[in-house]
């Protein structure tokens, strides 16, 4: 369905044909005639996999995508842009999956693809940065490094085919201990949506050396406006890395019943605190675990969730626990035994919990050793795979998926609170509870996964309905997301309400400042430009 | 000198004196006639008590100071200021030493004063944050946390007397492993200039539990702008503590040789980026360490720098090293043994090093019975003091000072040539090169003390020639300040010149959106208002 009117030509809107292919003509004066791409066809490849929400296939496709390969260009682009008042959207490497892919949130978009630009502009070995362009993959990165034996680890998200900058600029998390990826941005290159260039932080030094070293600079620091945005297009960021380990210990435990989370919750967060645990534990219930196996068909053959005393036989038959914990201790020998030691010794206060380890001597092994043994951990080890995407079979071949990922207080109580909420939820609309929570340092994010059919049209009816009832119900309690699909942003943005929106009211000052002509991503993390706010664009009133 | 004129009325640009006590009774009618001071006795508390390089007394001293009592009083000040077009100055505590204390860029400023709004509101011990108002001082949160005996330590900076949310908004250091002040900073509340109130990242779910959990929030984070700013007034902030540890280890290394430095530099940066040293080591030449035993003349009584040898001798007696570092260890005793092991091998490949430590089982003792033993360092363990005011005593009983302090990266090489430079400028200068490096997570400040006699008047007009040559000669090798003192916030954002100064430009355009009217802290850290612009505020062109 949603493919059948595909191929009708989306227009930005109010543009006529005619001046857009003007504005098309002018693209490819700017970049070149091949790197405008304007094909049904080819234009595929820039829309959601996964559309499913809106009754128009178009709501959400490109009107032409181009393709720069140079800081020069895109601002040439942007100028383009601004002459013919035509939208854009910005993607690095268009991977998004469960957040839209490469799909603009406006019909319509001239959809810019920085992908041409990957280039690993620098890896410094000593001082533990890189600094790449957006088309650069966890896998470039990660290939770069092996290749020159350098003694660094790069964080990596589940799939590894995204874009470094891409994914840190959206919040996304690794599992190492340099796993909330925004965190590791150290210095940026933007273009402002004028078409002016800047450089963040000690970037504004032309004759500096710290770019890459210090985040902040003198005067406020713009760096966090360029996150979720639609402020600027960055260009090159410097990413910090870890420095390789000497030890790698991958720890895997196990907790009889459900009804431990609470304890798991708090212990776990308690040693982020106190760094025992450095990295981004990950706490998964058992259909997270037995959905990695496949399409569900081979062990349950009934339309809605599975039964409780389905999955019960099925994690008995796998030896999973209700609850499942994997993180890891990374360092000399004798502070990870340390740390070890420790973390044994909280657990072993759960009663029923197993607690199994293994240490590797990084030294003496290539990752891709020790890594096959811990199978989909790997990404705690900094190397990248696209193991992750096997569960997409769960609820048939050709599978779709959408998170719920609220951020949560490293609470127990809040954690079961939640839990209880969306594992109820699921249930009620047909869909197993795939859940868990993985710990940032201070926080969790909650994960969560609606796997669906996409041929399955009652499925995709039910992933609205579930979605929508989930952000409500869970906003009522005080959880909301970081993160969004291009289809539901501006809702996500509700709960985020104090004092009548008056954050993105702000946010919004900003926007008009910065972006006159409301040409870059409008809409974007519901931030919209003057000209469009409140025009039916499905936020609630302010 | 400096005061001569003092008691002449200083007024806003442009305002007449009629206009002037019309808005001051707007202000009075707004917080209370007692909360409004205009008389030149109590003003003098909210001028530099170090001005020096003006030639105008009055260039930096306000015209009056309000008191605001509550957020919805601080929103009043600001309507009126708009009303009035009288420019705003904001401190916390005032207690800025080195940056111009509480004196206001602009001459004629109406000072706001946070002092009243010190209310800790919240400090959580599980979760380990505090949410304070700006009146709160190092002291205040340091006694609270004694008081009810949570296993909370505070960073501090070197004088506990100032705010604990001003020190963070002005990027202040500590020296634990929370010291980069600015990055413990979780969710804040803001006055916008106009007016309007908004709360930050998590901070805008009005049902939400997330505030002080999770930096970020749904969209473009924008905290980062209220740093160093003039774009709103904080009136709440989360700060994040660090878990009490079980283990306290002081560290204290001697090195011989000044050419010692680069391996010094190398192998702590080293270690600060491998985590086996946690906190904001600090390293110490002779003078800086002779200066705290009070006025020179006890050991050397003639005028510009004292000469080698005679330091030489000094530094024989004190039984100190060319360069001295200290650092501590925290955490449970295992991993603080691993520590303290790996960094004593790490040292002992300078030759000559001396590497003394103590360590401290921190549930046994009070800290004031383990900092008692190590003196000035007590702030590696989070407990505020005054001990550093002893310096300003080195030229003369009334002494002041400045410091020129830019980021490097932590390089050896990088650190040396900064130190050559300042060093000989100084004894150029007829001053003691007071130096050292302070160790960020992956930068370093240099850390320079330039003391003087405030009495002498060919002190003030040497001190203002050597910083201008340092700003200018550091910045022409890629170093420059993090921080400035208000007579020189222009001067110090010059070398930040790349692309014609597009991040000024890009952050003014800001500002210009979010204070049309230019009220709030006209020119801070070099950013003005559009009608200020380019006026003779003492900015390079752009």
């Amino acid at each position: 369905m949603a493919l059948e009117r595909a191929s009708s030509r989306v227009l930005p809107s109010g543009a006529t044909a005619r001046e857009f292919d003007k504005a098309l003509k002018a693209f490819a004066a700017a970049i070149g005639d091949a790197n405008v791409i304007t094909s049904d066809e080819e234009l595929q490849s820039y829309r959601d996999p996964f559309a499913f929400a809106s009754a128009d296939p178009n709501e959400f496709a490109p009107s032409a995508a181009v393709r720069p390969g140079s800081v020069e260009e895109i601002r040439a682009i942007v100028k383009v842009a601004n002459e013919f008042k035509i939208p854009l959207w910005v993607v690095s490497r268009g991977k998004n999956l469960g957040y839209g892919g490469a799909a603009p949130r406006v019909a319509g978009s001239v959809t810019i693809d920085l992908g041409r630009m990957n280039r690993i502009i620098e890896v410094n070995e000593e001082f533990c940065y890189a600094v790449v362009e957006p088309g650069v993959t966890f896998f470039d990165l990660y290939e770069h490094i092996r290749a020159h034996e350098l003694k660094l680890w790069v964080s990596v998200p589940a799939l590894g085919w995204g874009s470094v900058i891409g994914n840190a600029l959206d919040r996304g998390v690794g599992y190492t201990p340099y796993g909330e990826h925004s965190n590791n941005i150290c210095g940026m290159e933007v273009v402002l949506p004028n078409g002016e260039l800047i450089r963040t932080g000690m970037g504004a030094l032309s004759r500096g050396k710290t770019w890459h070293a210090f985040k902040h600079g003198y005067g406020p620091t713009v760096d966090g406006l360029f996150l979720q945005s639609n402020l600027g297009i960055v260009t090159k960021a410097g990413m910090w890395l870890m420095p390789r380990p000497d030890f790698f210990v991958a720890c895997d435990l196990q907790f009889e019943r459900e009804s431990d989370l609470e304890q798991i919750v708090d212990t776990t967060g308690r040693l982020r605190r106190e760094d025992i645990i450095q990295n981004t534990a990950v706490l998964s219930n058992a259909v997270r675990l037995i959905s990695r196996l496949g399409t569900r068909e081979k062990w349950f053959q009934g339309d809605g969730a599975a039964p409780d005393d389905v999955v019960q036989n099925k994690l008995r038959e796998m030896r999973l626990g209700a609850w499942n914990l994997r993180f890891a201790i990374y360092g000399p020998e004798e502070l990870a035994e340390g740390r070890l030691k420790i973390a044994k010794d909280a657990f072993a206060a759960i009663p029923g919990s197993r607690f199994e380890s293994k240490k590797w001597d990084v030294r003496a092994h290539t990752p891709e050793e020790f890594t096959a043994a811990i199978g989909s951990e790997s990404v705690q080890a900094g190397v990248p795979s696209l193991f992750a995407l096997e569960v997409l079979k769960y609820r048939g071949e050709d599978g779709g998926h959408i998170g719920f990922s609220p951020i949560l207080a490293p609470s127990g109580k809040e954690a079961a609170k939640l839990a209880n909420l969306v594992g109820r939820t699921c249930h009620e609309h047909g869909f197993d509870y795939y859940g868990g929570f993985s710990f940032g340092f201070r926080h969790l994010w909650s994960v969560m996964m609606i796997l669906y059919d996409k041929k399955n049209n009652e499925h995709r009816v039910q992933v609205d309905r579930l979605f929508r009832k989930l952000v409500k119900e869970a906003g009522e309690l005080g959880f909301a997301e970081y993160r969004a699909h291009v289809e539901y942003m501006d809702l996500v943005g509700d709960p985020y309400d104090f004092n009548g929106h008056a954050l993105r009211r702000f946010t919004e000052t900003l926007k008009d400042a910065v972006d006159p002509n409301g040409i870059l991503a409008p809409g974007k993390q519901g931030i919209w430009p003057k000209a469009m706010r409140g025009k039916g664009n499905g936020r609630a009133g302010d």
